[in-house]
């Protein structure tokens, strides 16, 4: 039997065990117990143990059985009491506990070992036949449900029966003989629907749950848990039994969570909440509003004073902020779980550097420990401070950041919403584990019911959506779809805001804004700066956005699209004009008057640049973007035609419509576009690089900043398309700067976005200074996806059925696109070994991508400003990871 | 001196110098007189001297001036003729010579060291004014045009002018004091354009004219026709200095040009035409309309026995077939030049497989010496035989195949609409090698003037263009750009069609047809067909194609898309509604209504291809190709709303607007096209399926013949599409075989035509039985080129002007789409090592592109099916070409 991996905690502390052995929850116990800390006595079966059960089957039931029977028996010589005896019975909790946290989403059965004698025992000792009948019922229910599969509503349906038999509004005034009731019923329950008894036997009842336990590993909530986290789905669960305390016993008895610093916004405080004569189960359910943990401090200050003295030692020995629960028997503390705490972005951030500074973990370490993504949450918008509106109601602030979006009341609206690209904001009067795709499809949450560590807290705050909950002034109905707050009814499909920063909650959409960047994430970004080998560049087309970069760090802009100028209502019709014209000469002339105002746009950017580079990619769009579009001209004119109204009018749309079917394309996408269109009517280049030079001189001249210009020229496929734009833009720039009589520097580069320029880089890096590759555009073709297409229509699709497991267009397809980008990378470098090279695509902002891109050797992303910050961070973690694989291979 | 590479014809022989050294014309010459042959004796000045001139500018001609001189001292001795003597004058030809022949394009002077006093002498002489001015006037003439650059036009101008004093009808009517009088007239024009006097020094002459000669190599029509024959700039040209001889002294005098064979048709016969009493240029001109060869065996029946046996040496010899230049001066036959006779692709097959039978070359050597587009215009069309129309007019078949297109009456004209996209046939009175891209870009060429070696039938023999000359019944007009016949007006762009084959012109558009192949074709293609490796296919869609595929030697279908079976008619009705389907259940109601159809054009292609291979590739196209155009829809329900006709037909049109609309891509190249839509709508694949499956079966039962099936998914880009689909195909299939109690081995196969399915072909290669590449889509991906909107719109210009050396969808980019054949080949391979792997873009059929597809490893190519016979015979090219390659490396 010494396969049998069974053990007492105090045996598992001394074999030093992994997580992925004894799940989270059993590392927890096992490493407190280590530590000396009051843990309840309790066994462990290891992950392994499930694994060889779903193998071998319920063989593996009898010996696990007899092993978990002689440990008992240990425990039951340690305190006394004894498993299925009446005048001192040892119950347990039968717990799952997975190597990766799955709140929720796994199956407990608590107070296990209590029977028909057991109770009438316990009432004997502790003379509160309330309690133990309590406690009884609270068992059937949940072994009723998880072993005997009779559905959590009918216990539920049975209890308010009685409930309301009674006048109770509440479980509080249940009574003794009340809870008697329930007991009788509930057995009467499982004996209806599963033509069983309740086992009596302590032992049965244990196996069955311990294979319960294990079961629920594939319950469907946990596969989905898994596959949205992407966890294994062959690790297995552990399975904990744990003697019970009792945290609903008398008014010394509570049970709660702890957090060793504030997981919200992650200042060192004890924080937490618990409820006072309650069991563990009640704080999770939020069915009860919890008090806050400060209140411990006054009713039991030598509890709450060593349950901080627990926090401190548990913080110091894991490194991390812990969330603890406990229990208090009788004025007793136990501790009962901890757990790297979950925590707000914010939280995590403050914590980091905290933890710097106290000097309890390196800067390498506090980088290591942000998801990127999580400041991408952080990030997330605020309501703008300049707005003053009223809030309908307050909750608690259960998860930052603000959110707008049309209330729906269910999952399934959720997910349709989702599904139509509409924002939504999820209203529930409390969420369970059940509602996780719901929560997920939404812009946020909002709850009339539970704490801050209710499910809906919880899970909002690991996901980083901004929540509000236990706004108690909301009543939902969820019949009628509304829900009414003093004398307002919001009906299901109406817009409202939420703040889970201050917890406000407002009718319509009020504007939000991006937050700035201080304090703690300024510090580790700064740390992150000094890590990191790859520059970090934002995309901008303005100085507006130019200047956000710039507060976000950006050193430079990687990527200045010149179409948006085009675009911008007060040049459009010149911009269509010198479409429209017939003559070469013709269209010089409006592109001189355009050219001002390109003139002018650089100018904003580079005097906001301050000597910063600027990557200026030249006119990439086709024409006929610039166009009205075919389905809405043609309508036009065979309407103007049949009426007869405006002749003039009329010729001038057939005119723009003669040259839109002239300039129509199939597939605009890979059509006549960027370099293609520069070789055929160079005469646009010519003036954008006239106005780029001209800009960068005045701004020398004005402001005395050098621009550091880089050219960058869309679209190629073919080195000989950028031999050709290197002379333009050679001869153009000279000409401006000997007729301005300044010299600039200046580099002249191409976007590789073409699968042939990728393949062909060792001829192009000839005439390049660099190469940035245009990852959007690369994607697409070398899927052939059409991303305006295939994103909405299909993707979701593929993704959803494990064709392609992740949107390419989000996280960089490493397999095809990274390899032409290590082709380029490493046969342009040959080629010209001064070659810098960037990338300018969105996956620049996106951190697995970012992995890639530094492994991959680049000198540089660039992403959209508000990435900037996460890129940041992404790029120091990439450097690290690197440095740590060059040490574990050395 | 020794590096002065400047010899006489004996010298040159001794020395064993290459046609790259002594050019094409001095390469005959030189080996002409090894053979003993009567060529006139002459010096040579070698291409290096040309190469030379460009480097070190005219102080070589002093170089030159002082060694030809001491050459035609030699000379002088030999034949007692000397140079500017007008006793006995030594007169000369100046040629040009380039290593490839460039028919026309270079510049050549006759009758050089002529002068005042000279061609006084020779009236004395040869009693015979009216030669020796005609003789002078044309020395003036060429000398002045070439070397004085007086233009061509003015010559001719006042050609005319006496011609009209003397009312002259031709130039044979010119009198001697005409021809004196043309003498004094060309000298003043000369003196008058000028400034400058004609030289009366031969000596000066001589220099001048070989500068010229050399400089013409840098001519514009000369450039222009290396860049069409990519003939490398570098070369330069060789001079000929050779000692006139005359055939236009007396009626025992001529000048002509034999074929060793007829270049026409191949048979073995001496052929040709001749002009008495006429100097060499006045063939080639087609000014007169020359008597065909065999007139010469009655009037001189001893030259022309000794020409037939010159021309026997010379092609065993050679071993091709010659195109011999000869002059006969009082009765003595010259020969002036030998080089490989142009032919057309007719005679060049029968030519080479008879000379294998004759036991002069091998198989190889055949093989090797046709080029594979000459099969192509071998296999031009013709007039459908069953067509009785009657011809307007009748010429010389000069070069063979029919053309239909609109007439134009000049080059400009010709281009235009090449650009326009359409077809054109060049009508001209004659054409000069100014008319050379004219000719390129019409389909065919018609003139009323010249004979079977007239410039416009040697060039469109080259070219394989259709051409009918010496139409004399037609007068061309181009002042009023028409043509008359017979009262009948022809006026610039009505269509007319030529017969190149019978000289037959047609009015209007007659219907063409491909042409079969026999007798040498045939045979050459069987010798092919034995030493090629690569498999040959073709792309066929209905038993028609099939049926032609097989009677042109393809081994199977490689490609036959299921599309157009959806488009046909009699179902288009169908599938519309199958499109517009609102439930699955529906749309399969109207897929199980195509299933028939399907089923019968399956079974039409397995009854032609008895067995041999036939890939399938299911559904390609987005279902938004079904319905009606977006552009048509609107107009036309806009204005059925505003005229307020017909309410059903109109809910009608806005049901398939708001379908049209739905379906609507922006990039549907890149959309839902392929296997995108089957895994989103598999019912359409399993309905191809289950038809293919139970066509092949019942063929099987009717006619006992095994359908050899493989079937083909496209647009993957990802393996685990290919997982899914490989599935579906399997369960349909084992569906049907079982209904039907009949096991059919089949295949399942995928396109590689995204950029990704080739960079994981590794991946897709183990669930896939063969690799199809979809060349087309590849290269569209690979350069991000939508082909319908690229090859118009800039794909000439990146053509012509050198941006990309080809077009990439006619030959195949190596370099980078090549480059992902050869990954996908090798990684697909090393992960099946049973793969089978095609090509079916259209570049299976160019040679190009065949040699290396057969490099890189594929085992069959497909092509359309009237490329067949090309792709059998560049499939052989390249395994010669490879096993050469292994020969001269081993």
């Amino acid at each position: 039997m010494e396969d049998m991996q069974v053990y007492l905690f105090e045996e598992a502390a001394k074999l030093n065990l992994t997580k992925f052995e004894l799940g989270g929850k059993g590392y927890g116990l096992v490493e407190m117990t280590k530590l000396g800390l009051p843990v309840p006595p309790g066994i462990i079966i290891t992950t392994e143990m499930c694994r060889r059960y779903f193998r071998e089957g319920k063989v593996l039931l009898k010996k696990i059985e007899k092993i978990v029977m002689e440990k008992l028996r240990i425990i039951e010589q340690k305190t006394g009491k004894r498993f299925g005896d009446p005048s001192n019975p040892l119950l347990v909790s039968v717990r799952s506990g997975a190597p990766y946290s799955m709140p929720g989403m796994m199956d407990t059965i608590l107070n296990l070992g209590i029977n028909d004698e057991v109770v009438a025992g316990l009432v004997a000792i502790t003379g509160d036949k309330r309690f133990a009948y309590d406690t009884y019922r609270r068992f059937i229910q949940m072994y009723g449900k998880i072993v005997m599969k009779v559905p959590g509503e009918e216990f539920d349906k049975v209890l308010e029966d009685v409930k309301r038999k009674l006048g109770a509004k509440n479980d509080l005034e249940v009574t003794a003989e009340g809870w008697k009731e329930v007991v009788t019923l509930y057995k009467e329950l499982i004996k209806k629907k599963t033509g069983k008894e309740l086992p009596q036997d302590p032992k049965e009842q244990l196996i069955s749950a311990i294979a319960a336990v294990f079961e629920s590993w594939w319950n469907p909530r946990a596969v989905e848990y898994r596959k949205i986290y992407k966890i294994s789905d062959e690790l297995g669960t552990a399975v904990n039994i744990v003697m019970m305390v009792f945290g609903n016993l008398d008014d010394r008895s509570a049970t709660g969570v702890a957090f060793t610093r504030n997981p919200s916004t992650g200042e060192k405080e004890l924080y937490g909440e618990y409820l006072p004569k309650a069991q563990g189960e009640d704080v999770v359910a939020g069915v009860r509003t919890p008090r806050p943990l400060s209140e411990l401090k006054n009713t039991l200050p030598e509890v709450y004073n060593e349950l901080k003295r627990i926090a401190g030692i548990l913080e110091r020995y894991f490194r991390d902020m812990q969330d603890v629960e406990f229990t208090i028997e009788k004025g007793k503390l136990y501790v009962l779980q901890t757990r790297t705490g979950k925590r707000t972005a914010q939280a995590a951030v403050k914590i980091a550097v905290d933890m710097v500074e106290e000097g309890l973990i390196t800067k390498e370490e506090a980088i290591a420990r942000i998801d990127p993504s999580d400041l991408e949450r952080l990030l997330h918008k605020q309501i703008d401070p300049n707005i003053k509106a009223k809030p309908i109601a307050k909750g608690l602030p259960a998860s930052p950041g603000a959110a707008v979006g049309k209330v729906v009341f269910n999952v399934e609206d959720a997910v349709k919403a989702r599904e139509n690209k509409e924002k939504v904001i999820l209203v529930r009067p409390e969420t369970t584990p059940e509602d996780i795709a719901g929560i997920f499809a939404a812009e946020g949450v909002l709850t009339s019911k539970g704490g801050m560590t209710s499910h809906a807290a919880v899970v909002t705050r690991g996901l980083g959506k901004p929540c509000v909950v236990g706004a108690e002034s909301i009543k939902v109905d969820l019949d009628r779809e509304i829900f009414e707050v003093n004398g307002i009814v919001v009906k299901k499909g109406e817009t409202i805001t939420i703040d889970g920063t201050t917890g406000s909650i407002f009718l319509g959409s009020i504007p939000l804004v991006e937050p700035k960047i201080t304090g703690a994430i300024d510090k580790l970004l700064s740390w992150a700066d000094s890590i990191r080998r790859l520059g970090v560049r934002a995309n901008a087309d303005t100085p507006q956005a130019a200047e956000k970069a710039r507060s976000y760090g950006a050193e430079g802009i990687g990527l200045a699209r010149t179409e948006r100028m085009f675009n911008a209502k007060d040049r459009l019709e010149i911009v269509q004009a010198m479409i429209l014209a017939k003559t070469v000469e013709e269209r010089k002339r409006y592109l001189e008057k355009l050219k001002p105002f390109q003139k002018e746009d650089f100018k904003g950017i580079f005097r906001v640049m301050k000597g910063l580079p600027v990557t200026i990619r030249l006119l990439d769009l086709p024409l006929h973007e610039f166009l009205p579009k075919l389905d809405e001209l043609l309508p036009e004119i065979v309407e103007m035609k049949i009426k007869g109204i405006d002749e003039d009018e009329l010729k001038k749309r057939e005119r723009i419509l003669e040259r839109v079917l002239e300039l129509r394309e199939h597939n605009p996408m890979m059509g006549q576009r960027g370099v293609r269109l520069a070789l055929t009517h160079p005469e646009i280049y010519e003036m954008q690089v006239s106005a780029i030079f001209e800009a960068a001189i005045e701004v020398l001249k004005e402001e005395g900043d050098t621009v550091r210009l880089e050219i960058m020229i869309p679209q190629l496929s073919e080195a000989e398309e950028l031999r050709r734009m290197r002379e333009l833009v050679d001869r153009v720039a000279n000409d401006v700067m000997d007729r301005l009589s300044v010299k600039l520097e200046y580099k002249v580069g191409t976007m590789i976005e073409t699968p042939r320029a990728a393949l062909t880089a060792f001829r192009i890096a000839k005439y390049a200074d660099f190469f940035s590759f245009g990852t959007n555009d690369l994607t697409q073709a070398t899927f052939a996806f059409s991303r305006d297409d295939v994103e909405a229509k299909f993707i979701p699709f593929y993704v959803d059925n494990g064709i392609l497991p992740n949107n390419p267009f989000e996280t960089l397809d490493i397999e095809a696109v990274g390899r032409l980008v290590k082709i380029a990378v490493k046969e342009g470098r040959k080629a010209n070994p001064k070659l810098k090279i960037g990338i300018c695509g969105e996956h620049g902002g996106e951190p697995r991508s970012i992995t890639f891109f530094h492994e991959a050797g680049l000198d540089y992303i660039s992403c959209s400003p508000f990435r900037v910050p996460i890129a940041r961070l992404a790029a120091a973690q990439a450097a690290l990871k690197k440095s740590l694989e060059l040490k574990s291979t050395a």
